[in-house]
């Protein structure tokens, strides 16, 4: 995310896209999987989460370079029912298993009513949001799920014993836009963090602890301590959080055989695995489910219509603008940034020149 | 839930079964109806979830004597996949279309590896947890939700428009007790105000709004105000509090045709209805998926009861016992009501006496 103080520079989404096709193929990945990860990072700039887009690229290319990830994988489905199937994505890049996993998903839908999968052996998807529009486009309600490394403390916990465990939910609408629940289940993004310590600003209450398991106000301290869950208290429902959380690692991984909570393995070339592992990489979950296996798409499409009309219509909170629908925001950026450009700050830009240099991979000049 | 300053009453659970049975059957719902409604409240009795049991009782009887439910309804399935069923509660208890419907989210699992139901034209459920115990029982993960009449604000609106929305979805372990997570997505339970509004002190801020729309500590000015959502500002994510009760108002009603949001009618015999209905009653939403679709169920086992221990073994926070794991609280409820019998408060007696008078069911004498 943009701050003042950190110049910013601006690209066209489509040289950004071709330069991440690019850098890929460079890395061995095949030319069709190297368009599906380009799109999921892509979406993601789109959209405003500037944390999980081209900003993660050198990431992503530390793993590949290090023989971490895959470039290649076999895809495969290892167990299977009508409604359901357990993929193994062969430690590929969770960009190119995600997308195949969520595609499983929809074609059981169109099949049998619902498609629910559950994934080991992949690592980092990107945005879960990018999973449910995949649904959407086909007309589906749309679940996505993934873990990852732990930065979470339990409800009552000093330490971090979860991910920030994702869970996005997006539903069809009629003529209204759809809704696209995309939410980590701690109380905060580590993203915000990072910013308040650039920043060198305290962080709320209910954010964080420190390393003693306190509440911490220094976002300097987070990293040797943990964020909180969603909740952030047992007074004000931290317990609700955890919950979710825990829901998202027995779907993602003890249902596929991959790794939760604790034994996650990092998002990084740099860190070390963990002490123990109980599975085979990160996990995801994705679900699809078609809207006339339920009711009539059409009154679907009107009720849907009339909810997100009447929570448009509420009286708004003094000093606000009044309730958004999930999926606001980012739909807003996304015509925003189609038509702008995506400003990504000076030291990404640096990363993505450094990855172009290295391995001979030119981008595009910035138009702003 | 029993404070200090109001008497409490035990009685054997067997009894307040037996009772509830009786009054049940006396207002004309068929005895093996009766049975199952009993069992639902019973059980958030033992489980300590007073708010939700006998103390209900009063409201069920109420809507019965005045026509508002259907005691002797048909339901049906109105649409139906392989995967999936739609479900039409005939305005009968949610005490009963819940169990029925849940049962058949159930049969499904088994059939084709998940089963998902969406109900409309029901009623109070009782406790979520209740129907993914039932999952669990049969070797399933399960899946329960429902709405409820409007008493919670979208983050950044005045007034509410959602209900508490609960969400509990339940998995079984292997040695270990099963994992139930069983939430509002609201901050706080409207319980928890109730209670601060008898002992008259003031209740903590980021629970509630009053009838302005701001922040309000006042307990008795949360009724014509609103709850706030879990996360309770958009500083600590009140807008994913706000979403979670968007996919289950979604899940719940607008998939099966029921009364989503402000429009969801009030579950009190003295209270109208909404000036819209955009459906048929309230709405439920089950689900279940058999383990053994994913991976060997004895793996499944061995994986759950690890994450368990791995939670257990958390450092704790200072001033705590450490992480629990949902459900603990329930489980231990039910392990010491079960041998010492349900405390219920003397004015749920009282009221419990009133409907024994009424429709001449005798009730047991407590045992303490």
């Amino acid at each position: 995310m943009a701050t003042s103080s950190v110049p910013v520079v601006t690209f066209a989404a489509e040289s950004l896209r071709s330069f991440v096709e690019r850098v890929f193929t460079a890395l061995d990945v095949p030319a069709a999987d190297a368009v599906v990860a380009a799109e999921v990072l892509i979406t993601s700039d789109l959209r405003g989460i500037d944390s999980h887009g081209v900003a993660r690229l050198p990431t992503y290319v530390g793993c590949l370079r290090q023989g971490m990830i895959n470039p290649t994988p076999t895809v495969r489905v290892v167990r299977e029912t009508p409604s359901t199937a357990t993929v193994d994505g062969d430690n590929g890049l969770g960009l190119v298993v995600g997308p195949a996993a969520n595609r499983i998903a929809i074609a059981k839908a169109a099949e049998i009513g619902t498609g629910w999968v559950s994934v080991r052996n992949t690592n980092h998807y990107g945005i879960a949001g990018y999973y449910v529009l995949r649904a959407i486009e086909a007309g589906l309600i749309g679940w996505s799920m993934t873990n990852s490394s732990a930065i979470v403390a339990p409800l009552w916990g000093a330490e971090a014993r979860l991910g920030t465990n994702p869970i996005a939910v997006g539903f069809p609408a009629g003529e209204e836009p759809p809704i696209v629940v995309d939410m980590a289940t701690s109380a905060v993004a580590y993203g915000k963090v990072e910013i308040a310590a650039r920043k060198q600003v305290a962080i709320p209450e209910g954010w964080a602890i420190g390393p003693d398991g306190t509440s911490t106000l220094d976002p300097d301290e987070v990293l040797a301590g943990a964020l909180l869950p969603l909740g952030s208290t047992r007074e004000l429902g931290g317990h609700k959080g955890y919950g979710l959380a825990i829901v998202v690692d027995l779907l993602c991984c003890a249902l596929s055989g991959a790794n939760w909570g604790p034994w996650a393995p990092p998002f990084s070339p740099g860190l070390p695995t963990p002490s123990r592992q109980v599975g085979l990489g990160i996990g995801h979950f994705f679900g699809a489910m078609r809207v006339d296996a339920f009711l009539d798409a059409a009154e679907w499409g009107r009720q849907v219509d009339d909810f997100i009309r009447t929570m448009r219509a509420t009286r708004p909170q003094p000093g606000t603008t009044g309730p958004l629908l999930p999926g606001d925001p980012e739909r807003d950026a996304e015509a925003d940034r189609t038509e702008h450009g995506i400003p990504l700050l000076a030291p990404v830009v640096d990363a993505l020149r450094t990855i172009s240099a290295d391995l001979r991979v030119p981008l595009d000049e910035p138009i702003g």
